[in-house]
């Protein structure tokens, strides 16, 4: 998506362990105009899919998702990064964050998912993937199926791309980057 | 907003301590038609006041935040509730949250805002008003202007609601709940 790796040329920071700041747009203020872009992109390459649910872990990957929602039309599910005390029949999975260097516990409501469903994945980084390895192991409990994964920024020279694309998912990035060398940023 | 209210009455779960339970549409799975509704509300209402960007909290206000922000084509910056290791030059500021029974601290890049801002916030719940306050005083620092308060959900028999329009904001809540007696929602 040419419009998203001019801004990150533009607009990104690279940090210390290969971590890309993408405030200006995405993580933390967020440009509208591109995320309905996004959603749409999103939407025009798995709209075939019969999708019935898409599924993100929060709050960077809610607006994306969202939008991919919208156009689908169909929910959208966050996977919060705690256990709210509202929670009656929780989902968890335990997950190392490298940007964090932290262990975070991933937790939804095992009732929002169900055999029947067919999930797109949406989210605004894949990196090392342990998110989405943890996402997996939670859906594969419930028994629904991933029909396709979506991610805005892929750092694909990390192992989270590999490992997506080795389990047979079907994988959409928007800006793939195959390398920070030098702090140059190159796309795929 | 008749819709909104609708969905409470048939969805909502009242939990102890006044908590409304709303996770099958706004707090955890999210119906994007009714976030595309919203944002419709909340832009007629307040399309007016040249609004230079909309300000959320975290996770639940993202969606109808972004739905409002694409409508007036400004930029939305939604606060963190921890401060990420990323950040340059942080505004802070603890906040104590009723529902939760914990504090928490909201913070957000102050590149983001200047006084030239006339800024729209909007969240999905209005209680004890905890948070606004704490979003109140970190803008306050910037010195941008608010010029509207958005609220999904008011609970306007708790504190929140009484302190904003005491202060003189512009608030339109969506669904303005009087009371939850006997476990029955009211609205205004």
């Amino acid at each position: 998506m040419k419009l998203l790796e001019e801004m990150i040329l533009n607009q990104g920071v690279i940090l210390e362990g290969n971590v890309l700041k993408v405030d200006n747009f995405l993580n933390h203020q967020i440009d509208p105009g591109l995320m309905e872009k996004i959603g749409n992109e999103f939407y025009e390459y798995f709209k075939d899919k019969s999708v019935t649910k898409v599924l993100t872990v929060e709050s960077s990957g809610i607006a994306p998702a969202l939008m991919t929602a919208a156009k689908l039309q169909v929910p959208l599910v966050f996977i919060k990064k705690s256990k709210p005390s509202t929670m009656n029949d929780p989902l968890f999975c335990e997950v190392y964050s490298y940007t964090k260097q932290t262990t975070v516990t991933l937790c939804m409501e095992r009732r929002f998912l169900n055999q029947e469903d067919r999930i797109l994945f949406i989210d605004d980084f894949l990196a090392n993937g342990q998110a989405f390895m943890g996402v997996e192991k939670m859906i594969k409990e419930t028994k629904a199926q991933i029909v396709g994964v979506g991610m805005v920024i892929d750092k694909a020279f990390q192992k989270g791309h590999a490992y997506i694309v080795d389990q047979g998912y079907d994988l959409l990035s928007l800006a793939k980057i195959s390398s920070f060398e030098d702090g140059v940023i190159e796309f795929d």
